[in-house]
């Protein structure tokens, strides 16, 4: 029974390089394309790339040659495809896949909010990838389009499913990003050294929406997803890290709550991903501290078992009524932006996809 | 007309050194004393003094002799006196001095929960001056104390001191804060390299009771500050900044309010400081900012005119409605930590009293 | 006695924006033409300016119309020209405008090699000036190009200036570099941070050439000016820093130096543009230290007095003998390379040549 | 064929943390005796632990009990002893086990210049560990000490190992040093952002003497090492980075070398450890780099494979001649301070004992 075969599309890029160490000799996928832009086309990875990692280049890759973006809708001969592309470009290109028959797993923020469009963290909303059958039938796709969440969304959304038992009235989330979030160029070093920037062009907006989405309930009679009956406000900021998007949440629940049930709600959270025993499933998806000085950025961003699930927990901590009252309480969450807000989160929702049948 | 007489109590420390600038020739007052511990007592204050700043000793203070507490506490040959010792060795010298007839200005946490302790931002509760009246005659003392906020609550009272006519319900403050908030040893470089620390020990109470306090109301009669009822809710985090608080605020109302009018309250809020034309007080207490990019810590944290007053001005922006609900607004401020939230707000409080007759 | 009337192109860089402190208000110069690309022709300073500065643009620029280079050169009425131009296009540009008879004060790299172009450090060649009728007469010009050194050459070039009568022969230089050097997009975070970049393309070379030059003996028969004879070798590095470039030097001399001279030299080093009182000129050009721990970046970049000469004093600690070698000396050099490396210290050249009747 | 049993000595500090994941199941060495200060013993490892590394406990240590270390030295029931306590402290404990029969391979910087001491890399100086032989007979004991050298030798010594056959006659190197290099605490945040500091009390006269005895040749009939006969010169530095020490060498050899054959020198450099396959020597004792912007701090700092020798690697660049010179060369120079500059070079220095029969 062999291995799906994957492209990937964005490839030398800051986001595409760090889906390699995910997808170097999985156990259900096998990235035989990799695709850029015409100027990267036609050249070996290893001198088409800037590499920016910490980690090399995954053997396998290396000599890997880089195609179009054409000549990989051309051929189309592979099940799926990982995009990494910026969100302007994905919008045109990923249709065409979807059509031709791949089914796109993609990082870029185009079409989340289209309704037959799953926006995916496997732990939290592990049933919405059906919105596939849907969005197939509607669009008359043999392949189709699967969404990330925007990274800022991710670290909010883990913290909350847990919670989502008790009843979400109202979430503030004010945000503290990485600089990697907006791309190797993205911040430059003057503008962020000793200083904090208080705003982030369209991000509140992504991660207001997209809680919603994803915390909400799939309505498969009608194809789409409830949005969360709750009010979500957001503030985003980037401050001076690498990576890793730490976030302070005000939550006021629709009634009281019990603080100990709520610790253990996270501490016990585990979910469908961890019973499938998917590859890329970190055994606790959302870790609690008991130490107020935690979750730390630098010390906490790559948490998560076994090694190759590393940064693909989340972190919680400081979970704590507000003032004394009971239908209220504040935390803070972390997740690593670029693995579980990116390249890691995407290949286990295709591993879910892979596993429920869909691919 | 002579200048009052003035002693710096904790001159050596990274807190203490940062009231020399603006009582370097200061037209009110006279600083003859400088204290500091039994270790720099004896010496000149050049050879006492581990000299952080980026700017030099004022001439007039670098071979100033140090004296120790006891010393200066013995003669108590001066008007009114700084304190910047930490708060658990303040607790202990600040009321022998107000004992001696000294009126005391201190930057030190504790008794700032006192009832008939004033707890100071000249331009958002100048009449709060007043319960030194009070404070006198319960307590029998010819001096007094006055306190500084703590430098966190600072960047938030004065972006709701203007709004406060609204009538507010409810803030939930996220806190992005200074190194420096902690002391020049408070915050290793390895902690906070490429990290932020979700945590700040005891922060989250001061700034919620504080703000209840200084945004209260002056009850004279009772010789008291009424709280004001409102509900405040703190997270607060360090981030790799040197100076400057900034702060995500989220303000519910009693009633609705126009973003514009919101706006023009804040761009045209002046105070009594301003009219008084005290010498420290900036032209504009809190500047208004139609970039969303702005506040910024590292371009804003200086903010004040003229140049004596550079720092004491806090900088607003992000003023915006959350969704539609014409409740609540969400805003951006940010405070230079070590002068409006420290030295500078106290030198400008002193001189309030001195506008005001009360020393 | 009227001011002389002067342009500035490539006002809205961040080179460019750097120039307007030194010009507003100048008492030799009045700054009435402010140039960029076509892009910004047309617009006000402020609307066409993208404003890095942690301090105001002053008054007198902020409703200034910027010009187009072409219409800037068509009408030429003015008597000198600062240019922060990137080198190509400055390359291209300022032969043109010496040719209609303005002198160009010129930040751009083209150039510093021909012979008849003074590369200037008015406090250590300041006869190099004279280049300049040299150059006019070869070239048949009324105006002329005179030149600042790159940013790295500064810190060395006045470190070794009080040394050059000891008969330098050889110089090792380790430099670590701030990230403004690169410009304000030159340096994204993601490359910096915990970071050192052990390469600056070109960096070295113009160190090595333009310090022999800097430091070479005028030949006014020639025109020209000889090379100090000695070996100069740079190893040059990027470090977390956002101004002031730091330096380690190793020095051998011809001979034993006895290093109280040494220091002595350093200490008491004065030059014409402190004579003239040039009102950019710092009262004391090159700072010494005798504590170990100085200079530091921070701490020290911003060095200069009077207040309007901030940034423009160098600062040299460590002074030592290299071992018991008595004709070896190490030193540490630090010179703020946006103020001393840039914008002040070509504003001291025009003064310079304004009191030399040259302009 | 059992293992030899281990102590580690100063567990619980910042250095004696990071043993730990060297030691976990090593092959050669069990970690049985965990000992810290009197505060801390008693606790379980995990309790007395203030834990700040980016990677858990090894699981093994966590519940370990921490004892004293005069209980340690009480019982002295293991064969080797891994010293991570401050130099002073170490060198009052250091021989007290040595004459209790433990060979103890120390981190402290006493008795380095000790003539019968070896001071070890490894793959420079593999025979100087044959002094522990004269050692034990100077001395009369059964164990030994044997030392690591300062952090900052050892980028120095791995690049000049390869070259110093070419007869090394004189060095300059420059460091830009992390800030983890002066402990935990060692640096604080407000004393290295956006700053570089140009002294490390001691280090320079550290650095120039260990690169001398480390690169000198052993008298086994003196049992000494006979300094290498060159000139060895630092200049010493801190700059903001985490970990990672980076260094400019300018280096003059006794006559001309050919930069190719200088380069293929260093590429081809393997030593002894790669040879015994010791479990700690990484496959590439030094990664030469022909990508001038290379090696960068934080994206080399822990080259090294297989998996367990990240960090032990050192990388070297920008090897090049300086000017045309060809007696002379400059190279940037890299190790990670705290694994090869401290515990991993200590674990494989105690392999190399082990596989040497001197334990």
């Amino acid at each position: 029974m062999g291995r799906l075969s994957a492209a990937l599309l964005g490839a030398t890029g800051i986001a595409g390089q760090q889906f390699l160490p995910f997808l170097a000799g999985h156990p259900y996928f096998e990235l035989k394309v990799l695709s850029a832009s015409a100027r990267s086309a036609g050249k070996l990875y290893i001198d088409a790339v800037k590499w920016y990692q910490e980690y090399y280049i995954p053997n396998e890759f290396v000599n890997m040659p880089v195609i179009s973006m054409e000549e990989a809708l051309e051929k189309a001969d592979f099940d799926i495809l990982f995009c990494a592309l910026p969100s302007e470009i994905a919008a045109e290109w990923e249709p065409k896949f979807a059509e031709k028959g791949v089914t796109v797993f993609s990082d870029a923020g185009c079409f989340r909010k289209e309704k037959d469009v799953p926006v995916m963290i496997p732990e939290v909303n592990y049933d919405h990838i059906n919105l596939l059958t849907a969005q197939r039938k509607n669009r008359n796709w043999k392949g189709g389009i699967v969404k990330n969440p925007n990274c800022t969304t991710v670290a909010a959304a883990m913290a909350l499913a847990p919670l989502k038992k008790y009843g979400i009235k109202r979430v503030f989330l004010s945000s503290m990003q990485a600089v990697s979030g907006a791309g190797y160029d993205g911040v430059p070093s003057m503008a962020i050294t000793d200083n904090v920037i208080p705003y982030i062009s369209g991000e509140e907006e992504k991660v207001e929406f997209e809680n919603l989405k994803i915390l909400g309930d799939l309505d498969e009679a009608e194809g789409e997803v409830k949005l969360l009956p709750a009010v979500f406000s957001a503030s985003c900021h980037r401050v001076h890290t690498l990576y890793g998007h730490i976030e302070a949440l005000f939550i006021e629940f629709e009634k009281e709550v019990d603080i100990d049930d709520v610790k253990n709600s996270i501490r016990n959270f585990t979910s469908k991903p961890q019973q499938l025993g998917l590859p890329t499933a970190p055994k606790v998806p959302v870790i609690l501290t008991d130490d107020p000085f935690r979750p730390q950025v630098r010390l906490d961003r790559n948490a998560g078992e076994p090694e190759r699930c590393k940064g693909m927990s989340a972190t919680v901590g400081r979970v704590r009524y507000d003032h004394d009252e009971k239908n209220r309480i504040k935390l803070i969450t972390l997740a690593h932006n670029s693995i579980r807000g990116a390249a890691g989160n995407l290949v286990l929702t295709a591993e879910l996809a892979k596993a429920e049948g869909l691919i």
